[in-house]
């Protein structure tokens, strides 16, 4: 690591010989390999951008130009060339680096991300705000191909390419988005790649031109015409040109020297421009280019191999929800499955391979996704939509008028719900709760393990009214899988435990670290009870109003924000009834989680046994209300 | 009425005689101008699709075939030939037709809307099904320019275009925004129909291509690819068909023989067509077609001259808060505005007139104004996004992620908030505290009348995190103004009224409903206090407390969802503290809201004088807690 030791500041880099460029590149894949492999993280995204990082910092001079890296889980080689070469095995560790763009962690992260598509919008901002202040410095977005489905980024180019302001946009084109190609952009992109045709189409094209006997003063009005449409030959961007950029590419996104000659082009270009660089996701790491699906988001792995250090336990929660999914597919030929670019995260993958007709990913367009399962739903079908919990913060709208308010009876798989460890803030789906319990007709379900999870999701597609079913990330207990014609009468909790002095109310899997605080409680002398909450909307007021007039004292366990959460549905069915005469204690999270192990994290907020019991010890502590 | 009064289902559309068309279409302006001017209503764009509806019931025969209508504010016409004609003059009232689509009201509306960009999306969801269940019928999605902007359009597009299924999208071009032309797709539609060009090189171009030398079995690799380029010149609809669209257009969208053939042409196309109809907004109406803006949502209005029946009395507050902004903008150069197509509605016109550099409407697209004024907002400068409340719901995920986890200092200004009225369910503003409060570190701030909204919006520009402000619409109390420079301390609510048996806790100008009520308690014998509690997060804990402590009882009112609200943070607040030997009632929404005026509907929901009252003399005839 002879170069990017030398390397502190950003000027470092535009210092180095260009003879240098290549050596530093094959150093920074050697570093993000290695700490990837330790740490996990998104390897094959970030060992795609290795060269386009270095030219741009090559080109621009952060903090003073502002570089938006969209999503941003590909910026482990700007982290390294910008000052944080020295905390960078600490990447997704806690108290580490975040595996995200973070403007808490150095000035030249002009803007923090996590989620698709906001790159141009924000750097827009950027561009904007230094044109009202009459300042320098250009503002540049990157944005992946991927993140071009979403309707977001069209938004900012509609905006863009009308405002007449100096901003580029760099396309880093890796022709795949994080499952496949999807969408007519997709396809119009792989176009212009593959359009070889087009680079030597203008050489062809010119030579037509001047060959033509009718050029100069007397050409007709047709060929002048004519020849005006050719141009749309010699711009192959058109699709971009006619939304008001400029277009310059495609070009080869690992040629250092030509990528910095680009920028230096766009930077002398008035108004918005698109640099198309065609990258190779996993560049460099002949595991990750086999299989760039399997490195996008990837834990430790062996360096050597590829292959992931942990060995497969019992399935998670994703994969208990696809298989079952499968099975109620065989049997009822209108189960049809929708995703937004998640098809192997959420379990989806076999659904769709045994019935390609019956799913649907639409790309990064959560928003369409939603509305696509009403319209299918309302046309007869029974669509289950899955996203992970953060993302339906994308469709919110979608969620309530298209579904909701028309009743379509659309299942909400709401994976990833509850922390999600290292990915931090961005991604935990802890808001989910509190955004679909003010909706009135939507079933909210919470299975406390993977047989639950079952009986749910089968019990989801009986209903009259829309669900959202949510479950974490990762493992579930790995029990034996109960016989999948067991009833759940929806609206049900479960008393699992029935006590005295305290009842401890859970949602989801969190359930079962009530039962060992109730355990740990005993041993302390103090008879908890557990309730299993199961449902919210409807939410089994009978149960938790019986549980909390039998104790008078009720502790609330969620992985989810406090504000508006379970916990408040607790205190509003209790008042609501008049029984004010009962103290509550909630646990969740007041705050913004920051990344780190999920069970550290719990601990931290705690929502661990030891936090939980401890609420509970202090409840009872109290004199009674 | 001779032609309209004989219409009772779309079938007796079809059956018409061609030449009475004319005059069918006169009579359906007619009517709808009449009740309109009565019940108030979407006039402007309404008139502007009458041959298009006209056209769309020859060529298409629902419920069989699903047309989607965009928003919905302009179906009218449908509602009036689909069996509608008759509750026609209850349009927008209470118990009466609703100013939407909506699926309980006739099997011809396929898909409920209310807000823009989702008919592709629901109509792809109804083509999918079609295919997947094995029937026929046709699925059309009627949308209009303006909600071209949207980046959920785009998504639809995108799927639909890679989707190779039958769909026909009607581009109802009305040559305007709600606002005006924003952004790069308005006006590249704008360049597709203005050039005639176009249109008149199609054969140009056939007969330059005809008199080329080189046709024919001799002709060049060169010619071949410049021919084919060609294409381009044949097919002005590009971006379109790049998206994998068959484009067909511009057609005049008010000739109805001209729109039935293209109809009947875009049925036998396979895969997704695009018809680009330019339609008049206001058409037939003199006083809509001169000033569209105007009478695109329009209270009752003088038939004869246009002029609206409304004395103009208190400026509302949108108008207040776009007047503070302008004084504030004055003073502060670094004050921008943002706003998503709602420049007028959101009373920031004035501001973009007087700071036309500092003023950015980016169009039916908030999803981006959020993200962009988020980057405003890190660049320096100080940005009110303004938008409706229920406008929010499509941009919650760039709310939490782009602003607040980044603590950008970005003012939301959230107009509507409440009930709206006539507009009904789609545009009440009653979830956004709910969203809003689950955010950690974003201050929700609510008014009690104009001048606590003129110095609150003075104080959220001094805060060192994001604020929200909420405010109904309509008009104020009409209150000479306050002196500018009157602090008000953020987080503490101001006690209106102290009382020893209950106390009211308003947020917004429910608060002066809550000093009626208790002046009428007062009159019953019962001593209610009055808290407008004016800030959440942070929320006056000390008050709350104060005065649940001095009374027992406490009754929460807000114009708002009652899960998650503002009744379920006074609960939290309670339990929080201990303090659990309070009774409390809350007054809000637990369902939907219909449409109707916001009175009537405020009283339905216990929301007025005597419902408050009611819920204090419920809540003070129970025992104590």
């Amino acid at each position: 690591m002879i170069i990017l030791n030398a390397i502190t500041s950003p000027g470092d880099v535009r210092a180095l010989r260009q003879e240098d460029l290549a050596a530093l590149a094959a150093e920074l894949r050697e570093e993000i390999i290695g700490v990837t492999a330790e740490n996990g993280g998104h390897l094959a995204s970030s060992l795609g951008v290795v060269e386009l990082t270095i030219a741009l910092l090559r080109e621009f001079e952060p903090p003073a130009d502002s570089i938006v890296w969209d999503v941003g889980h590909q910026a482990y080689a700007w982290k390294l060339l910008t000052g944080r070469r020295e905390r960078f095995a600490t990447l997704r560790q806690p108290g580490g680096l975040a595996g995200f763009p973070r403007r808490d962690e150095s000035p030249c992260d002009a803007f923090g991300a996590g989620h698709s598509s906001t790159s141009i919008s924000a750097a827009l901002g950027f561009a904007k705000a230094r044109d009202i202040q009459r300042e320098g410095g250009y503002a540049v977005a990157v944005i992946g191909d991927g993140s071009m489905s979403a309707g977001m980024a069209y938004e900012a180019l509609n905006h863009a390419g009308a405002a007449k302001t100096n901003l580029i946009v760099v396309l880093n084109d890796n022709e795949m988005f994080i499952s496949k190609h999807v969408g007519a952009m997709s396809k119009y992109l792989n176009r212009l790649r593959t359009a070889s045709a087009y680079t030597r189409g203008k050489s062809d094209v010119k030579a037509f031109l001047r060959g033509l006997p009718l050029v100069g003063e007397t050409m007709s009005n047709a060929v002048r015409k004519a020849k005006n449409t050719l141009k749309y030959f010699l711009l192959p961007g058109m699709l971009f040109e006619e939304m008001g950029f400029t277009y310059i590419g495609p070009i080869d996104g690992h040629d250092i020297a030509a990528l910095t000659d680009v920028f230096a082009q766009a930077k002398k270009q008035p108004g918005p421009v698109l640099v198309h660089a065609v990258t190779r996701k996993g560049m460099g790491y002949e595991p990750a280019m086999r299989d760039p699906d399997v490195f996008h988001g990837v834990g430790p792995f062996d360096r050597e191999t590829g292959e992931p250090r942990k060995k497969n336990g019992s399935p998670t929660y994703s994969e208990v929800f696809g298989e079952t999914l499968c099975r109620l597919g065989q049997d009822d030929q209108s189960i049809v499955a929708v995703t937004a670019a998640m098809g192997n995260g959420t379990g989806l993958d076999q659904f769709g391979l045994m019935y390609p007709r019956r799913f649907f990913d639409v790309g990064i367009a959560e928003q369409h996704a939603v509305t696509f399962a009403a319209g299918l739903a309302l046309a007869g079908l029974k669509p289950v939509v899955s996203m992970y919990s953060t993302f339906y913060q994308r469709a919110y709208d979608q969620v309530l008028h298209d579904v909701c308010l028309q009743n379509a009876q659309v299942v909400f798989a709401v994976d990833r719900a509850g922390l999600v460890g290292e990915d931090g803030p961005t991604h935990h789906g802890v808001f989910d709760i509190a955004l679909f319990r003010a909706i009135p007709n939507l079933t909210i379900m919470a299975p406390k393990d993977e047989n639950e999870l079952r009986h749910m999701l089968r019990a989801a597609f009986t209903l009259p009214n829309p669900a959202a079913l949510r479950y974490p990330r990762g493992k579930g207990r790995g029990d034996k899988q109960e016989d999948d014609s067991m009833p759940l009468p929806v609206g049900k909790a479960e008393l699992m435990r029935q006590g005295a002095d305290v009842v401890l109310i859970g949602f989801g899997p969190l359930v079962y670290r009530c039962m060992e605080a109730a355990d740990e409680l005993a041993r302390r002398g103090v008879d908890a009870g557990v309730l299993n909450l199961r449902f919210l909307n409807p939410t089994d007021q009978e149960a938790v109003l019986r549980e909390a007039r039998r104790t008078g004292r009720v502790v609330t366990v969620e992985d989810h924000m406090l504000a508006g959460g379970v916990g408040s549905a607790v205190l509003e069915i209790l008042a609501d009834a008049g029984l004010s005469a009962v103290r509550v204690k909630r646990l969740g999270y007041g705050d913004y989680v920051t990344h780190g192990p999920i069970d550290a994290l719990l601990a931290e907020n705690g929502l661990d046994t030891a936090g939980i019991t401890r609420a509970a010890l202090d409840i009872c502590a109290q004199a009674p209300a």
